[in-house]
């Protein structure tokens, strides 16, 4: 019976070894079109694919982020400007996208680009905090997607789309888990939609990797602004240290009475 | 060991039975707040909850349907008119449900509006398609939600947000799918946020129920719009028949010319 186990683990695992072996012969004429890739995870799959051979067509929310970004990396590599949350913005890195792939096609889209903050209980959140979370990482990522369907189309092309662990499991109040769990559902009716068409979709669900998204400092200044605005009757319902308890500076403030 | 199992199997079913039947002993000063009560669900739940003695606040969409349900309904029902999709009625609807309640509170908040269409092929969506059943089913909900919690902690409340199967199996491409598993998202964080307040959370997950959301009719006129509209190169990569061979009409269409 355990040599069964045994044996069928080994030749899964060997399975899977030989499948994320293969490789493209060529990759000279693949463009992928990376957003938000001013920082982060974006920043080093623009920097990674070029240096593979990649055309990467790499996005940026920022005129600085592109330049830089352009500098440390060499021919394969350009640059645009694009704000997800902007559909003009969106229509013309798409026509940028269309002259740059050519009767080919493209290869493959990664959407990548994110935020995250506010992060904190629900009751401290306003209905615009969770309208731009998802203005980013939901409806961006939906509408830099419909806009090169038929790129990707062309090309039998893929699409990976970023989504997290806290697409599965809402561990905390505010846009981001909701943004991620729309991530899920998008990705997942637009994989059979385009089955038929070649056109592959992909998640990528990380935990807690360092990057701009889960940097302490800018999380704990976001829960300060929350906490500063909420109606004195909210605040009072918490208690007045609830917010120093929770911050690490904080912890240092409460401690100090009781020494 | 069968023994066992199926005494815990009957403990259980013991154990929920009685659970199911434990009543309020009065429920005359109860209030519940439910939206979308023009039809369906809410307009069911509405009149329910009135013939039971609750002080059912049944919020309409239209003028209609508010009068309707009023008719229809005796002394304990009164009904407002809510769009969801504005703040400036959910804010005049949550100072109607103050004024109601007083310094009871409010015993229960169901949001039950929603909306369906369009639902298809992503390919043939563009993003206000997303952006119009997310702004109801997903942003509605949280900003009454929001709106609500003061007097919902008042009276250590409950909220029973309206979800979907396909809350958790993404089973089409168009906004329906992605704004419900918003609706699981929020409401699970929502529910650890309240947990200490005393605040209950709970979401409904219907099926196929015959209600306006699973019209069929309307199901299919709204495709027959999305197709109407696809450029026509995307229609040809689906092929001229695809729509036609989908529909029941188009399939007895379909059918003539191979007699």
């Amino acid at each position: 019976m355990w040599l069964y186990v045994v044996l069928a683990a080994l030749a899964w695992a060997l399975g899977w070894l030989v499948r994320d072996h293969r490789t493209l012969p060529s990759v000279k004429d693949k463009h992928v079109f990376i957003t938000g890739c001013d920082s982060g995870f974006g920043n080093l799959l623009a920097r990674r694919l070029s240096r593979r051979g990649y055309r990467v067509l790499a996005a940026c929310l920022t005129p600085h982020g592109a330049e830089s970004l352009q500098r440390s990396c060499g021919g394969h590599l350009r640059t645009t400007l694009l704000d997800v949350t902007r559909s003009d913005s969106i229509r013309r890195a798409g026509e940028w996208v269309r002259a740059e792939v050519g009767e080919k096609g493209l290869f493959g889209l990664v959407n990548n680009a994110g935020v995250a903050n506010p992060i904190g209980p629900t009751e401290w959140m306003d209905i615009e905090d969770y309208r731009r979370v998802m203005a980013v990482n939901t409806f961006g990522a939906i509408e830099v997607t419909l806009q090169l369907l038929p790129l990707l189309k062309r090309a039998r092309g893929r699409v990976v789309n970023t989504s997290s662990v806290l697409g599965r499991i809402s561990a905390n109040g505010g846009g981001y888990c909701m943004s991620k769990y729309c991530v899920e559902a998008f990705s997942d009716s637009l994989r059979r939609d385009m089955y038929h068409f070649g056109v592959k979709v992909s998640i990528v669900e990380p935990g807690f990797f360092k990057t701009a998204v889960t940097n302490l400092e800018v999380l704990e200044a976001s829960l300060q602004q929350l906490w500063e605005r909420l109606a004195p009757e909210t605040r009072l319902s918490y208690g007045e240290d609830f917010f120093q308890k929770c911050g690490p500076e904080g912890a240092e403030v409460h401690h100090d009475p009781d020494v």
